[in-house]
């Protein structure tokens, strides 16, 4: 179970029903597991949360039904919750659930629910609920919450934030010439689990030399070599919440090269933090890294967004990426509460590339970066 | 990249091509990484495919494009594979593509693409493409031809089978008085490490004492201690593709009842095993494990099914389960080329539980088991 007091839960689900109220929903079923832990504290990885304007359903297997017996009477205790034990299959009990309430407009995530799953569901309920029951898709509701952070969110971020700077701090160390990528990524995942954390966020990126310019590049059997540039790029899950950084260093002496190129991404990531405040549109903060890789011709290099937001999954809103008119238009404006990443890089095919990355806050009055470690050229 | 070799993709891309033609599809859009990894060898997070009698189209970012360039004339490439580089979104892209080919029938995965994907794709289709373009709804096209591993994927799958046991082995040496659940799962995620998997194929489960009740249990602060006994569940991954084996140690001598419940989950899993054969129902093969508990009195004791296909997933089809009318009867019969695996429990709440599991393959004439450690209690 995760950390959210039972006030805060409650003050999220009646966020989200404002919303099925405004939209005339008399139900909305809830699919995705990190909108289903957000409103109910539940960490596992099987459960279905049916919300009305006063009752939630919570549909779970044998296997979690002693987790949430342990959660009850305690402070994180998800308020009013009904649990509905699955028998046979989750969508046979939803549905069950949904034909025996006789609700009519029965929201679900569109996002979240596939077509194969939908369709049973839609016809199911269509064939035994009452004549006019529909199912009505819905966009991004509760996610629309979880977008702005609230104190205890913050709370657990920034501590998560200074466990992982605590290991940004340590990992340079861990690059020795002679050693594979991969071990030093395996030395970094046990930084990250004596720093307290779950886990790792994501699968560690150790990418040296060439593979470098590879901005997803998986820790393979290359040795650390003099001369190298190595982005490390890690995350840690700290209490069902993920941070992320990335830090580039050099093996040896850079070269004149590589210092140009360091200095170009780091005053990339500042002047993108600069631009950070409430009210500013993300697309002007992906723009102000962008322009500033522009004054050193390293434009066309930075083939990747500035940052996305974190939270209960790795990859949130917002994004902060290029304006796309075509793609994605949707939120402009950061807000306070917000936390993402600013990670702008530079990316020369079969030279190397470098990565510099923090995680930040939007606050009432600007920014605050929540990591916390020296953004030098480390030359080790 | 993974390890296929090329004529191995080019023989899955026909079997698959054979439904298409069955079906008047002109082309399949696969939306599944699992099934685009069984279809290209490309292990990556992010791609889509389209699947034509004669082509094969590879939409992917630029982030992905020096890994294909590096599988091209090596003999793992995929045969045929026509890159188009991601603008904007993959869905803008795929769009896009449809389009272009004035494509007509153009089978999805209902399983693997959301309600709001589906009708921005169908909506975007239907106006800009054909007049008479349309979407159809496919159901486990590829997963049905993923069911049966060929000689590749079973040589992948026992080698890694092979090195879980190793991991298998020693993990029992990890459980020691005084350490957390935590450390000994740590502790087996390295010898996971060392023994040459990619990493852990899902969260490492060490159960102890009354934890070992919940099937699912993660590892946490809890002391092993005197007179335990500890389930131990890890998996690993390797070449792409998923083992699982669990044991279960008892800490000190067992006492009467721990012997009684373990010597019962051990004739389950042998029950189970011999049970197994080319044409033998998969449900049958879960009762025959049932009955085994059943003997002793633990029928009710055993929540979860007898186990699942490993593949490119870690839970794959087929599933060995009880038999359930109102929710899953297809594809009763087990086939040569199977692997999956025998994993009965005992879960007692308050008192502890045992598991043992290990991986089978279906033969022409019989079973083979691919892991190999004896399943005698270990004492420590």
């Amino acid at each position: 179970m995760s950390n959210a007091p039972s006030h805060a839960l409650s003050r999220r689900q009646q966020i989200v029903r404002g919303e099925l109220a405004s939209r005339g929903l008399d139900a909305l079923v809830i699919t995705s597991l990190p909108n289903i832990l957000y409103l109910t504290n539940f960490s596992g990885s099987s459960a279905i949360v049916v919300l009305t304007g006063d009752r939630l359903f919570f549909i779970t297997d044998f296997r979690y039904l002693t987790v949430l017996a342990e959660a009850r009477d305690t402070p994180r205790e998800c308020p009013d919750l009904e649990v509905v034990t699955v028998d046979g299959s989750y969508d046979v009990t939803l549905a069950g659930l949904l034909e025996r309430q006789r609700w009519r407009r029965i929201g679900f995530e569109a996002a979240h629910l596939t077509v194969d799953r939908y369709r049973w569901l839609d016809a199911t309920v269509v064939a035994n609920g009452p004549k006019d029951a529909e199912l009505v898709a819905t966009e991004r509701l509760v996610e629309r919450v979880r977008v702005r952070k609230d104190a205890c969110e913050i709370a657990t971020l920034r501590e998560a934030a200074q466990r992982l700077s605590l290991v940004a701090l340590c990992a340079p160390h861990e690059v020795r010439r002679g050693l594979t990528e991969r071990d030093v990524a395996l030395a970094i995942d046990r930084r990250v689990r004596q720093a307290g954390f779950e886990g790792p966020a994501f699968d560690t990126i150790v990418a040296s030399g060439p593979n470098a310019a590879l901005p997803h590049a998986r820790p393979g059997e290359r040795t650390i070599t003099e001369g190298d540039l190595v982005v490390l790029d890690f995350g840690g899950v700290y209490d069902s919440y993920c941070v992320d950084l990335s830090r580039t260093v050099s093996v040896g002496r850079a070269g004149a090269r590589a210092r140009e190129v360091y200095a170009a991404v780091r005053e990339a990531r500042d002047c993108a933090i600069a631009a950070v405040a409430p009210g500013r549109s993300r697309f002007d903060i992906d723009a102000a890294a962008r322009d500033a890789l522009g004054r050193h011709g390293l434009a066309e290099m930075f083939g990747h967004g500035t940052g996305h937001g974190l939270g209960i999954e790795v990859h949130e809103d917002p994004r902060i990426s290029r304006r796309r008119p075509d793609v994605d238009t949707q939120d402009e404006a950061v807000a306070s509460g917000m936390i993402f990443t600013i990670e702008p890089g530079a990316y020369l095919p079969g030279w190397g590339g470098v990565r510099i990355e923090d995680d930040v806050l939007v606050t009432d009055t600007g920014v605050d970066v929540l990591t916390d470690v020296t953004t030098e050229l480390i030359e080790i």
